[in-house]
């Protein structure tokens, strides 16, 4: 039997816009970390704001939840129906409205994918700097409520620093039409905030205006090999000694990471031989070629002489510079070949990096003998990934999972860096919060969403 | 007689925490938009976190209101007691407590002048970006409140942008700990936001984790002369692409602005002639001094072969530079010098500036024949500060403001950028925000704070 609510979907919207049963394809309930028990009741898929404040409206009075859905590339379950849930797609809210380069601005849509914008920005010499490997799929709307990280936050900061005006519809179809294009605007509280980096459970996120940059005429990319953890830190003092702003990514990678993701991965080709400890990708962005290539090469010679780095390769073309990125990019397509294995994102002090990444190699070992860990990510931000892969044997990612984050609680790390809590993570969210603080969101909650419609039970339990 | 929350205040702090009657000093009800109709009931000087909840857990039961003062430099009444409000002093929460150069960030309690965190960081070789006119006596905690703007947003971003963690304590006393130092911490809704900015009606931020950076080496200032608008447009686009992430402040001045206050304010000189229609104050930070002044020389040089600049001066020492920083940071002394006048702070878009500031010229006039404005502000940041100049003879205050911000709503503006809302502006809130949006800030209000205590009636009405 039909939910009533279908009826009443049915009558406010048109057909295409309200689909249930047969018509609804897997994507609506699949993402990246598997598959739901069950497909939602509806996929509600609409336009524009007021449709999305019509469509709340419904569910807020029938008390039907909703989980708001961009490109399901999550990875912490936040966006996956649980049963009797509807589904609200954005994927027709794809409208790149405006590109004013005077004011620095891009205002869109929410359901647009991450790499349509950065494409269109980029036709009027102008650059969106959020960048991730998910690009190609994911969403404005998910890298908001995501509060998403990515490769330049060392320049230009999270989703949340780009972000200066969002359209939003809180869950009783109330809309707040916060599009502003102001760097600066103290005008009491700044609501926008509600809506950065919580997946989807205080509002729906219709419309953004997003902080666009002239894009640097120049970007150099290197790859270096360091011989020891303390020399990557020795590494990023000196590029950011030399480089200052210019310098827009500097990503670490263990050895085993870059080994295997040059040798499992299609496509991926290792420019530097991978028996070296460390690796560091270094991206430099200027205004003047000539001097961006110089001032790298400089750098990489220094460091060379002060034996900082083994070995480095500066990329002599587009073509270099992405072969080297593609290896950065492939942690996921690297994931499935070694599969199975846990994936955790932690934030926590550089200066502890090295010893929590040979507390997480012995740990996992404790578990599976046979097992070890895959670690790599943004070491400027403090922000690094894991991947515990063990034999196939057994499930351990819970037995995994408490390892982790038991150790990065030791170190004094947080469990969740850029991907976000969502279901996978809830049980361990009083790791990185306190009670006072999760009761706290749950005030708020209460406050916006008091049917808790949107995105129930992500997060925190209500 | 006595309101009995004294006797309760007496008995749980010890005699120099809690000050009454004659003890009350004049700085407790005098800020500098004026002086209170009344003294507080009292003022209540707490040393930490735990002080500061257990004074609001008192205040919260007894249902009496609070407002809490950092350095009284605010410049819309939020801070001035109310009748029968106590006032919570951060005066006493004044220690630095952890300079952290290799994860970048200072610990501080919100007590701490500004300047002389700027200095605690600068003994080790960091700076701490946030820099305003009123550094010597405002405080971290008023910067955070109020989300603070200052000389180098161009560059760093407002006080938000360099918050990496929060110690504050709700109304009812419960103290939310969340001094963190990571970057990157996606664990849910990021509370600490309902803090910055929110002008002490959420919370009392009591501890912060700030960002903090390596000092450039080296430091350029420049003032030049403009002959129009267009052309500040011109030298700022030009700027930012030969200096990129070196440019850090890029300051506009109105000739009004410039020359008024070279010839008003004492111990302010006039490096350059103070004839010319426009002046801008330009810094550029770089590790290599003397590619830093190279970059520049070359930039002024083409900035003037191009005739966007008509003359410019860079400064050739520290106390040269100083100087020309002294008149950009005169802007209080200047309304001093020239009261009465009415001031704004307001955001909008670069190419809507001229405009802007010529309809308000033209208007003062119709209100007062021998009024003028003064323009000037941070127009990197679509931010500029207006002094509406009337003559003594009557009050113009609430004319004027009706002025400027109908032109600012004519010309798509917001009508606070950093100097936030308070008493003063909140008749004007709804020219910024909609209903919708300040309605959901009382729903927040309601949840966070139900019976009113803190800071009640800034921003909005209860």
């Amino acid at each position: 039997m039909q939910p009533a609510i279908i009826g009443d979907l049915r009558a406010a919207f048109d057909a295409t816009t309200v689909l249930t049963g047969v018509d609804i394809d897997a994507r609506y309930h699949t993402d990246m970390a598997g598959i739901a028990v069950a497909p939602p009741i509806a996929v509600v898929r609409p336009r524009s704001t007021d449709e999305v404040s019509r469509f709340l409206r419904i569910c807020h009075q029938a008390r039907v939840a909703v989980t708001t859905q961009g490109g399901m590339t999550g990875l912490v379950r936040a966006t996956m129906p649980m049963p009797g849930e509807i589904v609200l797609s954005t994927e027709r809210m794809n409208a790149i409205e405006e590109v004013d380069t005077g004011g620095g601005v891009v205002i869109t849509q929410t359901g647009v994918p991450l790499q349509r914008l950065q494409e269109r920005v980029g036709e009027v010499g102008f650059m969106f700097p959020l960048d991730l490997g998910a690009r190609g799929s994911c969403t404005i709307g998910g890298n908001i409520s995501t509060n998403a990280g990515g490769n330049r936050v060392i320049r230009y900061g999270m989703t949340r620093d780009l972000v200066l005006g969002l359209e939003a519809v809180l869950a009783d179809g109330t809309i707040l039409k916060g599009v502003r294009k102001y760097i600066k605007n103290n005008t009491g509280i700044d609501l926008k905030q509600l809506f950065v980096g919580t997946e989807g459970t205080l509002g729906v996120v219709t419309r953004a205006a997003l902080r666009i940059f002239p894009a640097p005429a120049e970007q150099q990319v290197a790859l270096c090999a360091l011989p020891s953890f303390d020399k990557v830190r020795a590494l990023l003092d000196l590029s950011r000694k030399r480089l200052g702003g210019d310098l827009t990514a500097f990503e670490a990678m263990w050895n085993s990471y870059y080994r295997l993701t040059t040798e499992l991965v299609k496509g991926v080709a290792a420019p530097l031989p991978t028996n070296h400890p460390f690796y560091v990708l270094m991206e430099s962005s200027g205004s003047d070629g000539e001097r961006t290539r110089a001032d790298l090469e400089k750098l990489l010679e220094e460091a060379l002489g002060e034996e900082i780095i083994l070995d480095a390769t500066i990329a002599s073309s587009g073509a270099a510079a992405a072969a080297i990125w593609r290896i950065r990019d492939s942690s996921v397509e690297l994931s499935r070949a070694i599969a199975p294995s846990a994936g955790f994102d932690i934030s926590l002090a550089i200066d502890r990096m090295e010893a929590f990444a040979d507390a997480i190699e012995m740990g996992v070992k404790t578990i599976d003998k046979d097992a070890f860990a895959i670690v790599f990510g943004h070491a400027g931000d403090g922000n690094l990934h894991v991947n515990a892969k063990y034999s196939p044997l057994a499930d351990k990612q819970e037995e995994m999972t408490k390892l982790v984050y038991g150790i990065t609680g030791d170190f004094g790390g947080s469990i969740s860096a850029e991907h976000g809590i969502g279901i996978l993570k809830r049980p361990y969210l009083g790791l990185s919060r306190t009670a006072e603080e999760i009761e706290t969101m749950r005030t708020l909650k209460r406050a916006l969403d008091p049917h808790h419609i949107l995105n129930p039970g992500r997060i925190f339990e209500i």
